[in-house]
């Protein structure tokens, strides 16, 4: 909704002025030149944070994988990264934002940017300013997937999963309401991404996770769980931080126009309540973990911070900095309780990237109204319900279907020894740890 | 001066032209609309900048504790970062911006921030902006303490401190300069917060210290010093990276104002000047050490740029390029000369923060009258002297009341095991170093 | 040929306003003043972004070095940015930008920036803006020497080497281009540097690397090769994500306004281009390396980021989506093919430096043509070589000085030690590895 309405709102501002230049004596504010930079600039600068949310990521993965595993998490970040631009430009920008009028789906084909030096005010903004930003967001869903199934999957069709993922899958969801579909003629309302990008990504992992199967020697026969800690903490941290960074252009320039006092103000907001939901999940996070096993743990603080944030998602504007907190602060205490409920059911999430991204989404797309009065809690949940049935099933195809054909998985002692030796040849850390013994 | 003159000019430039519209046949240069836009642009990039700088702070205490304390750093550090955004919005921003005219202390109660498409003109930037950017100072100086007091001090009440320090203390100092207060009557001058940020937080940690006590085994019986080398100087490197970055926004965005020709050319020269005094300090650092020690120490050489920083913070506009690199350059010498000074004293001081930040901010805050003729060096040792005695006298009853309560210091052999078995649960580095002698 | 067009554009604009105010009835869409400030922002955000590229090079240095090394490498990365900003000013800006007038040399001097509160509008930009944003490109270029050298050369020597092609070297070559020397009449054409900072950068490393020599033991007497594998690939894997990052400012910016709708397209088709070559860089290499070797090399896909990023500086905004995947993807594949090159030549480049800065560079150059009609393969093939003469033979010399009177190399039995115990005195990872032999 927001998406759609800006754009005709600054369409309506662009044509006002071109028609009627007559009437142009009292000069508007910000002339509509001057709207358009400030607008491109919004999608370059929101679309570089999110980009580096791509390391935060491989960096957050890369601390909570075992060494053994750490090259192929970096490898596959970044050739997520790569592939989800490649994707978004062939096939996936356009099915998600071309033509889908209300519909399920956009149209075919690779998308054209601005000609070099392009001067057309119409719509308000670069048109590869807005590729850019919107690519970003690809990257992210497609990032979830590699956390949770890390370890074990094998890497050439955790990158063929991406490639529908980010070409097809994530597209075609994402016009239902971003591209101006059926959800968003329904009322549905995702400011930046809780259910869209987060819930996307979070049901793919979670479809990938059922399919794959546990790691070996996770969870004993006796119903016991075994913790394989992760091998940098500090990574960990270094990554969750990058992501609370890029988290600022996710939401920030969600708002998707810089070019009025409304707009920049508007953004203003959204950055302190963003920043809000997190510290809101983290002070959760440490306060409950103390409580419950009396000791704080920082993956969880960690983790907390990111569902804070993925909790504020869906409706970063209208709260006020006390509902922000209680969203967030309430995301990061669902983590807490979620990553066990996860290992009771046997599902193996790595990183805890379905508490934190489907979970916290489900939870942020739903809480939209506490704030947002346009939106409305039975439509919140069937858009929830939409796009859980929708990426659980298209990914289950995918998946089954890749594991029928080439299969998924690596072999046992492949996984005892680490995908590091197995399929990449550079381990990460060869001088020290189980590398060391080598030496 | 500066903020409050800033926001005056600010004020005064809406009122004129709300004040005589009929008059305004001569379209100002840059419209007060298309100001306001620039002003928050610059308060939000600066804060996402200055965000940043938490995790600098994380990565560079992760690099120089060693790896059995490295989890509680990094812990410490996203937790504080946390509270400091909640307590400056329960009490911080008012205590420090609202109401002090010439006093001591401003009002209490909750920040309110602009409402939803805000569109008043009045202040000439949005005011969520503004509370996002003072926030991010508040946690700046949260971390400075958390390096310092580091490997030996307990989790629980390190956090009550922080809540004490960013509510209160820090805001409550905050206010008598750039709040209004009876500092910046009588003219002290302190640009982006040398004093106010740097060393409020170093004469915090300098009381923690010398109430918390020397680490185990860290200055022998003979008066030896035992060097406890950090677990990584690449993550030492990278946080100190992070904060140089971070820092253009910490200096460039305090121009607070980027409206006007004058105002970015100002934040043009700041960015360059900042850069330089980084560069001065670590140059002189390296060639001091390889005099002194006939080898070059890496962690001077950070902690050189670091104190460059800290010393030009103060005034970073007014100086010339040459003025920069020598009170930078400075500024590394002071480093290099007081961390052996402090080991006499047996003040332990894990990261180096009390010589990179309360003596590189004294030198800092002390020097600015020799490029800016608007100060006096006796008003600014005056403002050196009033914000240690407070900070020092509210820092320390804080920290005696936390030792005569719960406590502030870990056991002996819990010290000696390493915080992050004792009170986080979670190794950093779990199949490394010692961590691997598990496996 | 871009910087000094681009520049007379703006002088024109401002001139027109300033000459004929009294026909000031139509508006321009977007005032001098507003442009002012919209041009000198993109040099800061551009800036900060490259100066950010400084932090990716240590650690990609510092994660494809040995543990043993690490600490240098970040001692160097961190001294050779501040070099390079002392030179920059002290000779370098002059010498690359004053008074070249077609020749091959400026003038030399150090550079002075604007007033405080400077609002001259003639420039269109402030000075200081742009010093900061070319002065972030110098240290680019030292950063890459850096790489290729690790391990075996002395510390001194090479920040002397920095001192020279920062200060001399980099600003000479670049005057002939940038600075509108004799290559930028005849019409050569590199927008963002693949010639004039990665070239440049390559060239003085190879060198560099010819004069000092391998390391003992990368060469078998048999001919074999000894592979070194580098010590932290999560940190090889953050720096190249942070080059990535930085690269948006390095191109995106080298557009030099940001002023008029037409620029600011021209900004995001850049941001666009640049990302679809490193993805393409990424995805070749990935693919190629499956291919030759039957597992995917994790260093190669980040060199194959780097590569194909390289590839499109020397033309980011003429070519389609598809022409700069492409152009990326063929520097990926150079980067494959080159590397083992070197190897067969004993040419031992640490970190892969010359395939990816030399080499690529070299690529991006000449296919300039094909996308932009202003340029001609002949006269990008005279500045390749051009460029090539002119580093090769000064850097040749001043290692070659350096090396007959002071020395460049380690002696033998340091070397095994490793530079951090034998020059720094501070271990990278004393708990960990071959350091936790002394726990």
């Amino acid at each position: 909704m927001k998406r759609l309405s800006q754009l005709s709102g600054l369409c309506v501002a662009a044509i006002a002025l071109t028609a009627a230049p007559a009437l142009a004596k009292e000069t508007p504010p910000v002339s509509p030149e001057t709207q358009y930079i400030f607008n491109t600039l919004l999608f370059l600068i929101g679309g570089f944070l999110v980009m580096w949310m791509a390391a935060g990521f491989a960096m957050l993965e890369a601390g909570l994988v075992r060494s053994k595993n750490v090259s192929m998490q970096c490898l596959k970040n970044i050739s997520l990264y790569s592939i989800a631009g490649l994707m978004f430009w062939v096939t996936g920008y356009n099915l998600m934002y071309n033509g889908v009028d209300g519909g399920f789906i956009g149209s075919f084909g690779p998308y054209s940017f601005d000609p070099v030096g392009g001067d057309a005010l119409d719509t308000g903004y670069s048109t590869a300013s807005d590729w850019f930003f919107q690519m970003v967001f690809v990257a992210t869903a497609a990032s979830i997937v590699s956390g949770t199934l890390a370890e074990r999957i094998k890497l050439w069709p955790f990158l063929a999963f991406v490639v529908v993922l980010t070409g097809f899958i994530y597209p075609i969801a994402g016009s239902w309401q971003w591209g101006g579909g059926w959800l968003s003629e329904a009322g549905f309302s995702d400011f930046a991404g809780s259910t869209l990008v987060h819930s996307v990504g979070g049901w793919a992992a979670l479809a990938g996770a059922l399919i794959l199967g546990v790691r070996k020697g996770k969870y004993g026969a006796d119903g016991q769980v075994h913790v394989m800690p992760g091998s940098s903490m500090p990574l960990a941290t270094l990554g969750t931080f990058i992501l609370w960074l890029g988290w600022f252009g996710f939401n920030g320039a969600s708002q998707l126009a810089m070019g009025t006092i409304g707009d920049v103000t508007d953004i203003s907001r959204i950055f302190a309540n963003t920043n809000m939901a997190a510290a809101g999940g983290v002070i959760v996070a440490v306060i409950l973990t103390q409580i419950l096993y009396k000791k704080v743990d920082v993956t969880m603080a960690l983790n907390g911070a990111l569902a804070g944030l993925v909790s504020i998602t869906a409706e970063p504007l209208a709260p006020t900095v006390l509902q922000s907190i209680i969203i967030g602060g309430i995301g990061g205490a669902l983590v807490v309780f979620t990553v066990p409920m996860l290992d009771k059911l046997k599902i193996d999430d790595v990183v805890g990237a379905i508490p934190v991204h489907l979970i916290a989404g489900i939870w942020g797309t739903l809480i939209v109204p506490l704030s947002n009065d346009a939106a409305s809690y039975g439509t919140q949940a069937l858009g929830v319900v939409a796009y859980g049935a929708f990426t659980l099933v298209a990914s289950g195809i995918v998946w089954f279907a890749l594991k029928a054909t080439v299969g998924i998985r690596v072999g046992e002692e492949e996984e005892a020894m680490g995908l590091d030796k197995v399929e990449i040849g550079v381990e990460a850390y060869p001088e020290f740890g189980q590398g060391s013994q080598r030496l």
